[in-house]
């Protein structure tokens, strides 16, 4: 797959790097859309542009928060005439290939696992990249590599809320931050990892860490879509640390504890599905009570 | 007007540029305002800073919005203090003046026409322009060029969702880009011309397109603001187009047939008025419900 | 405090102006969260994560708006470990100290004070620097001076909508330009002496205007804390000019007096508390129902 190749710089092999950057764009957009397909149908059919838009912040979500945070042009990115070019047309099989061939191919269980397995590989490249850019911007800025790297792991993700906006779709009950799923979780810890390396302080080959963290992406992220599994792989680790670092959440400092009832109600109510559940989880659900309804 | 001339770069004469740059500033507000009186009236008078800041989005929206997607200063324009200026003045003529006379001289239907007409030719100049800067950052970037002679094109309608925050108005089920309102459509259209022809993909040259598309503009825009008509012009050309492209709105795919209603739960219902319906159209109808209520 | 010596440029006591820096942090993660206290407290233990973002955005949130009005890159300021660093320990200072000791100690009466006064002395400084950072940028932009100087004296508060946003909230009927409180209102202000000063249109050395307006800011905030008085000084001056200029809020046009009482439903409702009231207010009076309810 390539990751194997030191990935400093520009890499060895361009033709793969094409290519497989060329295979990310279409990742993305399927990854988004098998999340999002009842709605997404009905609006590509009423706003094509919406739609297609909205294809375009999933393919290319992450390259538009990168620049946005670092104050480079946000569209930067789609002066790649034909990564834009290939995303309008994965887009476009996927919304209105006749008899639906195209999404019924890439949505059939081993086909998807392959398409999963390759989007964690570009994920963990674009944490690294991010990492790398942002340390040519700010050498010694790691906070601003590790956000950097973050954003550009978890991409459309952490706009969601203004994702869901342009669907005309509004929830601020929750966002990304505040609920984390699987792959922001996996790429704030990927980001850490990575600014360690790239400032020395894990004694690690870059491309060792994008071997082994990508390794470890694949197996959770296939077993997840597998088994439409929801247990967190960080859960074990989070639940020893967390309590020792945080304390636990139903604790809070003594002299509030009048206002506690008070004070549920000021930050938000966490929708009813319990935070670790992943986002695939309450689209499963959706779907599940909506066929339910329907019959 | 001046349209007649090439508006290659910098015009040829800067006079009738300045001041048509001057009068442009003038319209956003008139048209702008034109649109939200009523509300507009009671937060000039609560909130003056806010409704000051709101008559500076709609004047300079466009200019905002191309800076944003471009990575420059949002800011940049305000730093012609002139056009600020008079941008004020004309807010302050507007709201303040006694006996609401500046108000009653600009909304008189022959005199708002004539407004009406001049936005237009300004409105397509900066589409073009907008296409020349993206242009000139990044000389094959045609998305890039069509995103930014959009935005200048459209201006503060594509982020009416957040000038209405600004307003404490709040409405997530609709935005412009999920239903376009006429001068939105317009200006997508008339940014792909542009790009196509400073692509040399469309062999005319950039100062009979200006005419051309300007005489199209103006004649619908007249047109419709007269006799407030809200059959949208492309409709024809769309009704031909669309279903061929992208299928009927009510056809989905037949795998999803028993998701169809839970879907339309899924994406935003969009308000009671069709998408075809211009935004003059709704505020048309709400102060005639209102004068109705009131009577 | 250091505020006497002319803090044109760099500051000639690089050693003071490091201290001031790094406290300036610590005030500000103090007064915003103790504006925020009872949700916060839940908020950090069940989203520690988003808690900590919260916090950065109180601490820097004006440089980050600063850099985005001005095109630069929001995230610059946090290339700088030390601060980030520091204001991640007082937000862990105050949110997990054992038996709440640190929250305890700045708030009790006089410290909080103290910490409010120095607040003042920061946000002044902020203000002269952000007028002189746009001056450096746009040697006539007097725009872009005075909303840069705004941003840098209000901070967090002007993006207080979208950081409501970040735990959850979403109060789309109110957000600070429509109803300013008390700190930036009188960031507008300062920054328009700031402005009027810096183009020598105030007769002024800087030194001096950075006194007077700390010095009155000072008295203004410690008092206001203190007595818990919501009464804005800025408000006899105000009911002087505002009718003059803009009219009073009850008076409409005559020609839309029929649609007044519609009209007051296309504005927002503001909040039930008036808009002199401040965000304090509006807390002080939260927490006091949530202290009866509760009992």
């Amino acid at each position: 797959k390539g990751y194997s190749q030191p990935s400093t710089g520009v890499g060895k092999n361009p033709q793969n790097i094409f290519f497989q950057i060329k295979i990310k764009n279409s990742y993305s957009v399927f990854t988004g859309y098998l999340m999002n397909e009842r709605g997404a149908v009905e609006m590509s059919r009423k706003s094509p542009f919406a739609s297609w838009l909205c294809a375009m912040l999933h393919c290319f979500g992450s390259y538009i928060l990168a620049a946005l945070l670092l104050g480079e042009a946000p569209l930067g990115y789609f002066s790649n005439n034909s990564s834009v070019i290939l995303a309008t047309a994965v887009w476009y099989l996927i919304f209105f290939c006749p008899m639906n061939l195209f999404y019924k191919c890439v949505s059939f269980l081993p086909v998807k696992l392959v398409f999963v397995a390759m989007k964690e590989v570009v994920r963990v490249r674009k944490i690294a990249a991010g990492v790398h850019h942002a340390h040519h911007l700010y050498h010694h800025g790691w906070f601003v590599m590790m956000a950097t790297g973050w954003v550009k792991g978890s991409g459309v993700a952490l706009m969601s809320n203004f994702e869901q906006l342009l669907r005309g779709v509004w929830k601020p009950e929750t966002n990304e931050i505040l609920h984390m799923s699987f792959p922001t979780k996996a790429s704030l810890y990927g980001t850490v990892l990575f600014t360690l390396q790239q400032t020395h302080w894990l004694p690690i080959s870059e491309a060792n860490l994008i071997f082994f963290f990508t390794m470890f992406m694949i197996v959770c992220k296939v077993f997840m879509t597998a088994t439409h599994s929801h247990a967190s792989p960080f859960a074990p680790l989070e639940n020893l640390v967390c309590p020792v670092l945080f304390g636990s959440a139903s604790s809070g400092h003594p002299g509030h504890h009048h206002d506690h009832h008070g004070a549920s109600h000021e930050v938000s109510h966490p929708p009813p599905p319990p935070p670790a559940k992943s986002k695939e989880e309450l689209n499963e659900g959706t779907r599940k009570r909506k066929a339910k309804k329907a019959e």
